[in-house]
């Protein structure tokens, strides 16, 4: 893409663009083609990212609001965006657009330790937020595979979820309060900083999720609890699949609450040898991992309720350690799921299509068998990983991205895999979001009713349709 | 009031009704005055609720669509009510408006284990809903103080709190899914029955606590957890209120998770002794009465946290039990706080106005020294109980209300004391909601951006602006 290029397409715009800079930080307005390339997609696959006409690297609550009010005055879209860690294509460029980049806003401005609270601007990287709080003997629970590298803007964007999530809830379960930018530029501060407020509407929990369709945050309050001790790990390890989804709702009837219930399926465990030698049976149909808080005294009375579970539906093997660098040990193999997809990717034609299905606990076993049917049909590799204990499953379709044939028939089965999840009670998505990729999906999932007041609200919150368009909400 | 009366005021209203009645179950719908009149308020004090033309109890989800249909047709105000429990009149007729019952619609539908949810109808009583699930060993946490007479409906609606929130939270965190009927009608189902969900915007959060001004809640599905183990029950005495409240932000600063710890004042303790001779210190200034799961092994450690952070900030005394007997015992006087204060409002001229102001832990010390400084000036009986965890402040003030002047002191003290709490970072309310009684004081607490967000957001959902008026978005 060239700057004669992108001129062509948007006569006049430079004019416009240059007033904008006037009134930004130094510096915080990019034009360059190739800065704006690079800063066009998050990590979706078979998403459009083209056309945007600016990048906005936003350093203040100001630039936020100067940005979209000039958007505003001449109509200009606008996508948020912080980290472009997402896999839904929801950061991703529009045609037109302005890219409002939030990343540079990384500031953890206060630790409260009685409120147990912090706030922080959105860029701020989660496990960044975990480490500092931690100091303060604190805990900020939510923790997405992506904890390394996805901010907290855009976790909120999400409502991202992630393995602690059976036991200590998802992102929105930890906002107090958050202050927006809105399509017209005004700031609202959504929620209360106190720890119970019923003043008004919800808005902060609308907002939350809301993927950069209503506004733009700038600022958060979150909330945190104690730090949590060193856990207590499990595994068990099944002969196929059907044995290890019956023992998460079995074990989940019996009123475990683990904060960890991990399901990794026999292809995903094959290719983690694989990838990390880490020497995990071969033969075996599925894996659970559990974690559990630690109770002085009691850590066989814990175990012996997994177990239990365990060898009701025909557990091969049960393990458990109480020691730290064992725990870590055990939960390392699980950690290294994606990578280790990633290899096999790699070495089978690069494509790689992750799903993000949550459906009741009772329905996970019938889920994988039509999974697992879909992949004998289809011919194509798909494994199942799930953080069981919430029924939420990441699925994967692998193909090879330069065969048309097979990328069309990943598509095909990336879809199945939603379709038997609706089908099953579930949701297309549990803690990944909608984005571009799954827009047409969200019109399936909801009922008409519900369309009418996304419709409604969206018109109402953002009346020209600026924000974050032909994304999540473009097909309700 | 008289039926002539009522058909004065809205001449031709009866013809429609009698259509109205048509659609609906064999008598739902009644024009009777007594009846009518029996149903047009709530528990609130100064808030009107004259006016309404019918009431229609209904008995089926059609009933509430059908009464939306023709109350949309006919631009006719809406009321939803349930038990009428609250005490902010958000249930109170307005003028011309139907009065919409759905208390017979009380139905627990399912429960499900292994999910841990249960399926209910509005109309079913917070406790009724405890004492069901106990037989399935799975507990709903929110305990407002209305425990025994509200119904879920109406805890939805004003997102209940209660006595627990400190550890367990409020009635938002026990929602998964709820099916609403809109202002025209039309049926939604917001949110998802799984765990977790993000497939569009969180309408579910936006509905909770809104109070009859979105929609009409037909049905519900909660989330559950195991059944709670007998707590271990402390109580802390100090000479004043100031250092019992300090004590509370002292103890939550160390990390403690109690899942009750609630604070009662001087006052207060000697209107409990008056009331029902619980043999409290009526020296003492304040009482702190804490709970703690149980930890087996672990009751003196979990103690000694309390008792130091006590002792710390000079506690009189601390006595604790982990015996369910004296548990209950010592909880009870908590318990019995409203009682007392109507029996002490009964001898000193009828009146109470309860309030709800949440603050940060932190400023509840220097909130009780405004508002005893209140008391003071006022001449006024003022008490404080607090669910002081949360920083959930409950002041009550007392007054005569034959005496028209000390009446209306005590209006302008029950304002000042929200006044005070957003002077010191709090809110107008933790839980009780906002209804009539607090709505100017909503558009004091909300900013210039909030504001126009919630009215951009009811016009979109209540285009006619039927459903509720005059009540918490009114003055927005």
């Amino acid at each position: 893409m060239t700057e004669t290029g992108m001129l062509e397409r948007l006569p006049g715009t430079s004019v416009d663009l240059q007033e904008l800079a006037a009134q930004l930080s130094e510096g915080a307005l990019s034009t360059d083609p190739g800065v704006i390339e690079a800063h066009s997609k998050d990590e979706a696959l078979f998403c459009p990212a083209e056309g945007a006409t600016a990048l906005v690297r936003a350093r203040s609550v100001a630039d936020v609001q100067e940005t979209l009010r000039f958007a505003h005055a001449h109509r200009i879209p606008v996508v948020p965006q912080g980290a472009r860690t997402g896999i839904s294509g929801g950061a991703n460029a529009v045609p037109g657009s302005i890219l409002l980049n939030v990343s540079s806003m990384d500031r953890i401005l206060e630790v409260n330790q009685a409120e147990r609270t912090v706030r922080v601007e959105p860029g701020v990287i989660n496990q960044d937020l975990k480490n500092h709080v931690a100091q303060f003997g604190l805990s900020y629970p939510p923790d997405p595979g992506s904890v390394a590298i996805s901010s907290i803007g855009g976790n909120i964007a999400t409502n991202a979820g992630g393995l602690c999530c059976v036991k200590y809830g998802v992102t929105k379960d930890y906002v107090r309060s958050m202050t927006v930018v809105l399509a017209d530029g005004t700031l609202a501060h959504l929620g209360t900083d106190t720890a119970k407020g019923v003043a008004g509407l919800d808005l902060r929990g609308l907002f939350i999720g809301s993927e950069g369709t209503l506004g733009v945050l700038v600022e958060a309050t979150l909330r945190l609890i104690p730090a949590l001790g060193e856990p207590l790990t499990a595994i068990a390890i099944f002969a196929d699949e059907r044995s290890g989804l019956a023992t998460v709702a079995d074990y989940m009837a019996a009123g475990a609450t683990p904060r960890m219930l991990e399901f990794v399926d026999g292809k995903t465990l094959a290719m983690l040898n694989a990838f990390g030698g880490f020497g995990l049976d071969e033969n075996a149909g599925s894996m659970l991992l559990m974690q559990a808080d630690p109770v002085p005294g009691q850590a066989e009375a814990i175990m012996s309720v997994f177990t239990e579970a365990a060898e009701r539906n025909g557990a091969i093997d049960v393990a458990y350690s109480d020691d730290p660098a064992d725990s870590e040990a055990l939960v390392a193999a699980r950690r290294m799921a994606q990578p280790a997809y990633e290899k096999y990717a790699q070495e089978h034609g690069g494509g790689q299509l992750l799903d993000d299905v949550c459906l009741p606990r009772t329905a996970m076993a019938e889920f994988y068998d039509r999974v697992a049917q879909l992949r004998d049909e289809s011919g194509l590799m798909i494994t199942v990983i799930a953080h069981a204990g919430d029924g939420n499953t990441h699925p994967s379709v692998f193909f090879d991205t330069a065969d048309p044939q097979e990328t069309a028939k990943a598509e095909r089965a990336f879809a199945k895999i939603m379709e038997i999840g609706l089908e099953l009670g579930g949701t297309i998505t549990g803690e990944h979001g909608v984005g571009y990729l799954k827009r047409d999906w969200l019109a399936k999932e909801l009922d008409e009713g519900t369309k009418q007041l996304h419709r409604a609200i969206k018109s109402a919150v953002d009346p020209q349709g600026i924000l974050n368009p032909e994304k999540m909400l473009a097909a309700v």
